[in-house]
């Protein structure tokens, strides 16, 4: 029984309808227009022979009992950013529904593995600076104590903020009960990037999610009088920062895949008659493997200490967030590749740069992988994020295909 | 008869008692502290055999009438930064004094020429932004419609401000009146910069302000997810500003005495996780030599469009201020060059990068050369500004001598 691709398209159009204004997708986690967009989707649930709930994190579990309790599980999230796109986390909730309907009605309502379907809670963190809320709730790496006092841009606290949608933040650990019996967990997702349109590839099986080392870099040199300060006497830092600013092109470019980002540079006294006395930079670094990730991280230490010797300033790292990598599982990832290959006659294997729930659920043990399809100009986040229309087919497709296999993956055991 | 050049040490360090408090000197244009050092330099012409008053701009007119109504004039200005130090600008009117002090005493009060000194109004421009207001109203630079509007940071006009202290801003140009039978123009002031001190000299002849190119440059690139671009796939905007930012070490090491500074780089968004797509820096180059300056620019300008192509970048500048070189005068740099060496035992001849009062007076056609004495650690508008004493005492003298040099090359004509 062919799936309905055209039918998830439409549905993705309907939410955009309704949770969108001029400015883009505004499904922001624990606001009314998300409540609104889970509301509008438990509606679609009526008339199929699933039952629905939500855990304690918030995120909602719509299950299709199976003759096996071990489940094959589709997540993705429905918030968005504020001034979002119509497809970051709608797309993978909505094929992830498509592939469950027509799943349901292949078996009459019993297929020999469970399904399930998570619409996780607050993937973006947009507005407490906390993302993937519910899905590290769900593995059991969820910090309550440290997010408790987050608050809002008006100061609401997230403690309250998740109690009006029905959260006490104290038991939120409780969704780690919903582990039990997941065999196998599958994202669909936007790229985000650039890569598929470039090489001209609709969709691509991903490797895992990058590690993440996440650095504040301040350069200290000597504020000085930019008329009467020759340049051999200058302690200019912000030279050492545009040194580092350039060398980080070479370390990443010597490892295929890895990333590094000078993504901030703030000027001290910052005036248009003085050398720059202190400069402060922010450097993101990422990659799939993390003994790359670890030397990427340790060239960039070293050529920062290098460059402000050079222009007879010192240098300071302190480090603002880092995560590890989290590799996807390898059987997963190959029948992916060929649900793609089945589908669009070529394949690609790809790491993504970008946090999912996926990583929270790889890291949970449970066994994970990714499909992308291809992002139009790599742009997300934004009103104008877009995906070929023969694309979004096409990934409904390859989707369902990857779920029929990983079904008869978790049967073989 | 030798000038008394510990006295002067003397009212200066009289000075910094009365009007600085811990943070520095608080002699700021248009304030109560400002008039109150004016007040107590007034003090200190009593029983002089001089003439003065206060001219349309603000200017104080000290005038020591001698044989021949052509005069040589000494300059600087009593007005400070806030939290400013001790030596910017009151040297030069105390030494000054003390020259004049020294010549009326030598020739009993009738000198073969004419001997003036001038206070100059607000040369800092601290509270209205406005450098240079008194010595460019004399030499008839002063473009009195662009800054009647101007307010200081309580919102109080410029206008009202100068009228408080008895200056009508409609009639400041007739403080042009000065010129007259001005055949010369000598200004001491501290270095402000590390030079000296790194060349172990007390004193230099000063051989014009260099002229200024000042611009604000805007790389526009593409923000992207740190994440997911590729770094082959990027338009980072600060790539192209930082190959900029070491260039123009470049630029400037092509010519001796020429400086180029970025002293502002602000990025947009500005966030950890994007790739920068729009880089605000701004550009300050600065020479003595016209046709240095001009290359330089056009150094810079090409530089950057060629660094924009290099990051798939565009590029656009803005001018925010421009202003020529300004050489003194040959023979009076000869003659400064001269004095110098016959006190230390050594010369030097520099250009200044910070302008002056003496650059609008040349500008006015007046011959007019510049001493600089050795700054500590080059750090000026700050209250650590310092100079060592013994190098104080070797200005003083040596001012002293260009001035017996200086009048007898008026009298030569």
């Amino acid at each position: 029984m062919p799936i309905d691709s055209q039918a998830a398209i439409n549905m993705l159009k309907e939410l955009r309808s309704l949770t969108a204004d001029d400015h883009g997708a505004q499904r922001v986690a624990w606001t009314p227009m998300w409540l609104k967009a889970r509301a509008w989707f438990a509606d679609k649930l009526k008339g199929l022979p699933v039952e629905h709930h939500f855990d304690a994190a918030g995120n909602r579990w719509v299950t299709l009992k199976g003759a096996s309790d071990k489940a094959l599980v589709f997540g993705s999230h429905l918030d968005s950013v504020p001034n979002g796109g119509w497809l970051d986390g709608a797309l993978g909730v909505i094929a992830g529904y498509a592939v469950l309907r027509r799943i349901a009605e292949e078996y009459n309502g019993k297929p020999p593995v469970t399904i399930r379907l998570v619409d996780w809670a607050d993937e973006e963190g947009a507005r407490f600076g906390r993302s993937l809320f519910g899905s590290s709730a769900f593995a059991g790496t969820h910090t309550v104590e440290a997010d408790r006092m987050r608050t809002d841009r008006d100061g609401v606290k997230l403690e309250d903020a998740v109690k009006e949608c029905g959260v006490s933040i104290s038991a939120i650990g409780d969704a780690q009960s919903e582990r039990k019996n997941a065999a196998a967990y599958l994202e669909l997702h936007i790229e985000q990037g650039p890569v598929l349109e470039r090489m001209g590839l609709p969709l691509a099986a991903v490797l895992g999610t990058k590690g993440v080392e996440r650095h504040a870099i301040t350069f200290h040199g000597q504020e000085a009088h930019s008329g009467s300060t020759p340049m051999r006497d200058r302690h200019d830092a912000l030279a050492a920062a545009a040194k580092l600013a350039l060398e980080i092109y070479k370390i990443a470019g010597r490892h295929e895949d890895a990333v590094c980002t000078m993504g901030s540079v703030k000027t001290f006294p910052g005036i248009v008659t003085a050398v720059v006395g202190r400069c402060e930079v922010t450097l993101d670094q990422r990659d799939l493997d993390a003994e790359i990730l670890a030397a990427m991280y340790h060239e960039a230490q070293e050529s920062s200490r290098r460059f402000a010797a050079e222009e007879k300033c010192t240098v300071e790292w302190s480090r603002i967030w880092n995560i590890e990598p989290v590799p996807f599982h390898p059987e997963l990832i190959k029948l992916c590749e060929d649900a793609v290959r089945e589908t669009t006659g070529t394949s690609h294997r790809m790491p993504s740069g970008p946090l999912h729930d996926a990583a929270e659920v790889s890291r949970a043990g449970i066994p994970t992988v990714m499909m992308f399809v291809q992002s139009l100009k790599g742009i997300s986040h934004n009103k104008i994020e877009d995906t070929a229309e023969e694309h979004l087919l096409l990934a409904v497709t390859a989707y369902d295909r990857l779920a029929s296999k990983v079904m008869a993956w978790i049967e073989q055991g």
